[in-house]
């Protein structure tokens, strides 16, 4: 397999060390380059003990430069760094003629306006929203191929969207009543040293957060909007619960009137039946996150309540994996012609 | 303090655990009975390493004959039992004189045909579903002062029913627009040497189960209607999260148009300002589990989503406790003519 | 019961919390002040809200000026702070005549040489080390009960005294053989926003650390060395486990000669058989941290080892509780003149 | 790669589950046959959502009897089968010309006595016990290449033995001081429905179990008899600590009279410099259970105590990776002439 110079910038955090761990094993990928401010100068097997023998732990992380990572031949570059900062370095690779995968919420919307008002600042690159693809390769895979600028999507929405958007797109939701609760691991809040993120703060805790607007609403909203062909609205309350990796989401919706239960499965079957990181589980099936953590797949499971005559949706991802850097490999492999579950067959 | 003659019958599992770790301690309690088929004939601090030195401790463990535990001269009698196991013992202690606080499921409903609906079996005692107090010390304090038989809430119905009772009540909600997700430690499915109960299964894993119809809908559901005032029909979504103890409820519900937000806040304040147990947090206040776990108290915050119109309301309990052994001593106390949080001024 | 009143100077980590959560509900104590520098002028009850509808919860934090301690009309202060910061403050508070049961290292070694070998830095106040009385109630009650200073032992110091003072005094062990394996919770690392004390950097993780010359063996070899009446040595290999709270420490050493292995039950037994905070669990007796935690127990049991030649001593504490704040109680209680269990009756 | 057909006897625990997800993705692998009484005629896909697309899905278990084995054409059986039942099991296969990876302990004792007084019972196979193999490669790469029965070697064992055998055939250490504590993640103790396995049992709990004389004493005691050239007893004390993977071992021994420190270094680069599966962290080396968990990796570090005379091994290694399934495999890899780390590249 022809092997394609690759970058990862920003690999010193969680999402940085899964892209670490799924690239430096992905057959089609050669690992040419690892920024980090904070670890620049360092052996990659230094900093992160668990890849000490990997083919590769012997780069050296490097400041994100963006001249300095074109210079390394990098074809492809994956940034996983915070909003704000990913677009600045994202531009200087695209004009090096790196193609970009951006793990950061700084090309996720279309409009610039809803940026500012969920991030509380100007969009840095306001111009290149155009160009940028929404990656969720399932609803966009030829995009997504031709695309020189991907903005991966973020863990909760990949876990809200996906079970919705074919059934919003079959019109068999009533858009109003939409209602997402999603329980994160709390690797999804960043390798930050806060106290709040402490082992004694989140051990035999649970809570939500980020209540009633949370950012990822925005791009959740732009995409179920888009797939129902009317401005929708999500109650959204994400939640943190004591495991490392995983997120549950479960959203209820009521069904239009008229619309039969099993309309719901046959439009998942529909949309995901041929889908590679999709498992439908059907009615009755019950996602839970075991059985996903640190694969790229998504677990989708839906039930029925007549008695309020809701559908409930029941769904299950790594928030590191199909939630953030599988899916950003998911799209590379898009992007680069490869199989699109190349390097991403781990169970 | 005049001390009460108390057992506590089937007290080998998690809830007979936590009334012993209450009771032994207790200021008004005399324990004098604790029985479990499988322990018989043990003292209890064998069984139970964590009671080894409390005053207490010599107690013999003996089967759960009514008249057995009636000659102890047991004024009351705690039964942490499965279902359809509590009711003849609870006749057979209330036909000896001894007042009884169930904490099973056999008499939390007024309909025995609800009861057998949502628990598969006839009901086993009906005749004394009239007698039987729902006993949530914050909504009927003087019937269960006088009441001989309680019937304990159930965990999941107490972290539901406390806020959203005195909104419904006051007229605030659109009652077709409940949705409750409660998020439950591994305590809550008992004491039972079942696989999906293992430390590997539950550990980094997080599923709902039950859906769409728990068992638990049935007490809730009974009382939201009381208190509404017309029949509500609720969807719940229950979950299983890696935590010993610990319940965490967000429900969401539509407010009645023309209701103001601030009557959410208020009509909080009016019914629990005074409640001993229950703690407000106000708008955007966070319940977390790990304050509550181990009290019995409830937490109570809620928060306004002016785009979808819907009110959050946040409950945080331990299901151990408020959920169950620590409400279900509340309701002791009550009955006793004690202090309401006597024994219950743990932090 | 007259009610001391009393100070926490250093409430807000989680050995502050634990205090806390113990003297706010003591029956003989008055808490008067709490300090804090970086909680100061905000109320007990909002900086943690587990503790919101205490009595007491009003309590608001003031900087940590013995002076103004002092002016409060506090008896007795319990220092929470770190070695260093705790000898000045112990010293004003002594000259205003508060009694002082200090949880620091700054009081616990006899030779300011050795604090200095240690803790890296000069010994802050050598004058008051001969005042200082090492804390472990079990061993020194009558020296507790006159002291004006109390230096109350570290966490793993007291599950591996507890097991092995009494079997050296009774020269039963070659005390060149001595090794000591010891499993803390992550609270023990203190309330500190440190990368390595993330929730993801713990959970599914364990190592040791400190080795092989962590700060408390200083403390340790004093307290074997007493006991045995010659120097002792011991290897001591601490580990960082997932769960909050509790230590459990497996030390192993070998006969001496000739001695049988009964003599160590019987050793233990004699020392602890009247103590109200040591449960002997006998040999074969096996120690877990989940029996202890929030208690003030320290649970012995001890296994011999005929092939090698070797016992094996377990024990369990919850590392806040009888390894810190229970301990530093149970001190309080003696100075006071208090039932040594008073406000220590949890379990 | 040429595929070796491949059969797993005893699918369904958790060592089976490790091999599933080793082998499912092994280039030189071709799965098919997996067995287990209580999942015969299940899909393996229905059975392990996990595993639901992986290729290798479609197969269905079957009843653990070789003549089926051998009919599908297995050239390889891996059993993962309680110590007793494996025997026979692996006689039918051998008798079918099929080889045979054992994971029990039925084949790791070179003494039949041996086995029968660790393990209860007359030893099922006495004659086979001279044809196996014990299944270390670092040590005996050689005979494994060649064998038709592997015994691959217990989960504490490997932890212990890496670190220790080079230093014990190198005379550096006393012999007789031999300590080792071993922290066991709970997957260790099966999947077996037990109450002292419940996540409430475990979480938050920390013991020590199977003191003095656990089972795993019986083969790792041979092994370090074998290096020393002399009879050695360890004193081993193993614990359950709760993660789902991982153990943890420290082992201390006192060097011998004028061995200087830095030969434990050295001896330790001599053994395994080169081996593909063990990472050495060298002198102050902290091993990290969160750095090897799901890989095939032992890491080693290790440290010396000047003050006792003691070194150090820190050992950690996956229980399920290179303490079974992982393990296993790599024997495999050089039973069929495979790259060593064939299927094993995970991080």
């Amino acid at each position: 397999m022809k092997r394609i110079k690759t970058a990862i910038v920003g690999a010193s955090g969680y999402t940085g060390m899964e892209l670490l761990r799924l690239l430096l094993t992905h057959p089609g990928v050669e690992l040419v380059a690892v920024t980090s401010r904070q670890e620049a100068g360092k052996e990659l097997g230094r900093v992160f003990p668990r890849f000490a023998k990997a083919a590769g732990a012997g780069l050296v992380f490097t400041a994100p430069e963006p001249a300095g990572i074109a210079a390394t031949g990098a074809e492809v570059a994956f940034l996983a760094l915070p909003h704000g900062v990913a677009a600045p370095i994202a531009r200087g690779l695209l004009d090096c003629g790196v193609r970009v995968i951006d793990l950061s919420a700084d090309f996720r919307l279309r409009d610039a306006a809803v940026y500012e008002e969920y991030y509380g600042q100007a969009h840095p690159a306001p111009d290149l929203l155009e160009t940028a693809v929404y990656g969720l390769p399932e609803l966009r895979a030829e995009a997504i191929r031709a695309a020189r600028l991907v903005a991966a999507p973020g863990c909760y929405p990949t876990s809200i969207l996906l079970p919705l958007l074919p059934l919003l797109r079959a019109g068999l939701l009533d858009a109003t009543s939409l209602v997402a609760n999603s329980l994160s691991g709390v690797s999804g809040a960043g390798r930050k040293a806060e106290l709040s993120l402490l082992f004694c703060e989140c051990h035999e805790s649970v809570r939500a957060y980020g209540i009633p607007k949370h950012r990822h609403l925005s791009e959740i909203e732009q995409e179920l909007s888009l797939a129902a062909g009317t401005r929708v609205i999500l109650t959204f309350i994400p939640h943190l619960i004591p495991v490392n990796a995983g997120i549950l989401t479960t959203t209820t919706a009521r069904l239009r009137e008229g619309v039969a239960p099993e309309a719901v499965g046959e439009a998942l079957e529909a949309a995901y039946g041929g889908a590679a990181c999709v498992r439908l589980l059907g009615r009755g099936g019950c996602a839970d996150t075991k059985h996903v953590t640190r694969t790229n797949f998504i677990d989708i499971g839906w039930q029925y309540d007549a008695r309020s005559g809701r559908v409930l949706l029941l769904s299950a991802e790594d928030n590191l994996g199909k939630g953030a850097g599988g899916q950003a490999v998911q799209c590379f492999n898009l992007m680069c012609g490869l199989a699109e579950t190349a390097g991403l067959q781990n169970f």
